[in-house]
């Protein structure tokens, strides 16, 4: 049997996903729980981790574990300060911060934080490991989600980057404004066409999110094409603004799971740009094995 | 004693303001009460315009009545459809809608709506009284607001016109992802100087929100400085998305109470732009007039 190197846990909001991996990167077993940081009580930490990993730390005591994601904020285990752009893997791994008191080798990996020039900041939190986990050197990730992260890289660092709330904006527009239409189901078939031209509406999104009324009440847009159109219509402007933000990339690297995936597939292909595709869980991993041998 | 001519009502979704005007457009007497569209029941128009005139009907039997606003949408008294653009004020006048079965001359200022070259549809229902009371032969007003409007005049007619859900989305924001911040109090004075730099805030709108954020937790922004910073947000993407679809005007004739006035003010000046102001209750009453003048 082969030996453990260590645990990687990707510790979410929401979720908590733990891997046992070998000294060769070779994923030896996985456990999840839904002990989200948001869910875990104050001084609850030790016990969630403990109820996912309970047989890998009894088959294999000192077992180190590295952690990344929001277990690291504030409002997780213990917060692990943010490392400043431009950070690679050994100004990452460098800052890991050991759980103290643990009784056991853990650590935490830090988020990142960027200043941009014009006084603009910006924090992320377990978008870093992926954006290593890519192995992408040179060139712009895009990581759509409730607060989805547009990445540049350079020599393999993350060199700057920038925050759009895209998701939670589309949750608060649809709890809103769009009222009852929001609780009609999706159809993409029915927005499709009109979802497409929401990419032109010309006048800014406090515009085109009017249009998604008007055009329904018109009859333009079939009542189950509203969702598809105010996603679409959030999209554009994020696309738009990381372009205007970074210039436009002959690729743009898309870190996403369905539907987002499609969405924003669709979007930049209606702008001529080349997607490449990751896959979320296995650059997540490949970013904790990263760091695993870059730490000191 | 002067004769009355008519009475004037604004009718709007959280208010109803009634003027008793003689010949010569002078208010003899007004009345206001919180009947607005959105809290009369249904079948309740006749009751609650009358708890609002009826010493004015006791001593003016005949008097004619002239409703503008939500009174004349799918959830008012009656349904007044809407005149399409360009509308003047006799295209309106001709299609004042007379409320059946009211035992007394009531007619519904009906509402206009536009469709751009493009495909974009657009409604308003109360602010083409207003626009057409400005006296405004050609130029640009602006009535911010929940769903703020920006109007294109030409030769004394509403040409075009386009909605920015500004008001509405500052709302929506509010109650979701400033989550506590929006609690604190709005304080001008803490968001001065980071509110004028939200105007520069490059990317769009998704990414300036969370700015809003992130700046407040890197300790730039006061927390009372949060609610000036997205209010300055959004009215700045409005403005840039007005100024995008009808050109950029010398002046801007701005139709706006406290604490709006103020806001736009300051951010069109700061674009260069001059501002004639209107007092929303005069042009009201002037564009009903003009319009009881018009009918045929």
């Amino acid at each position: 049997m082969t030996t453990p190197a260590f645990i990687a846990v990707d510790w979410g909001t929401t979720r908590l996903r733990a891997s046992l991996v070998d000294g060769a990167g070779a994923v030896l077993g996985t456990a999840q729980s839904d002990s989200g940081v948001q869910s875990v009580p104050a001084g609850g930490f030790p016990a969630a981790l403990d109820a996912a990993c309970a047989p890998w730390f009894a088959a294999h005591p000192g077992v180190p574990v590295l952690m990344a994601g929001m277990v690291g904020s504030r409002n997780g285990w213990v917060e692990a300060p943010y490392a400043p752009c431009p950070a690679g893997p050994g100004e990452i791994a460098a800052r890991l911060l050991a759980v103290p008191g643990a009784g056991r080798d853990i650590r935490i990996v830090p988020g990142v934080d960027c200043r941009w020039a014009d006084g603009a900041y910006d924090v992320m939190r377990g978008e870093e490991t992926q954006a290593l986990g890519t192995g992408l050197a040179d060139g712009l990730l895009a990581l759509p989600g409730t607060h989805g992260k547009w990445i540049e890289m350079r020599d393999g660092r993350i060199h700057r980057f920038a925050t759009f709330v895209t998701g939670e904006l589309f949750a608060a527009v649809s709890a809103s404004f769009v009222g009852r239409l929001a609780e009609l189901p999706h159809d993409d078939e029915a927005g499709a066409a009109l979802a497409a031209e929401a990419a032109r509406v010309p006048g800014g999104l406090t515009r085109g999110l009017f249009q998604a009324r008007a055009r329904a009440l018109a009859g333009d847009l079939a009542p189950a094409g509203v969702r598809p159109f105010l996603s679409r219509l959030l999209v554009e402007a994020e696309i738009a603004g990381a372009l205007d933000l970074f210039g436009r990339p002959d690729v743009v690297h898309l870190v996403a799971g369905e539907p987002q995936r499609s969405v924003y597939t669709a979007a930049l292909a209606q702008r001529g740009l080349v997607v490449q595709d990751y896959d979320t869980p296995a650059i997540t991993l490949a970013g904790l094995t990263m760091l695993m041998a870059a730490r000191t």
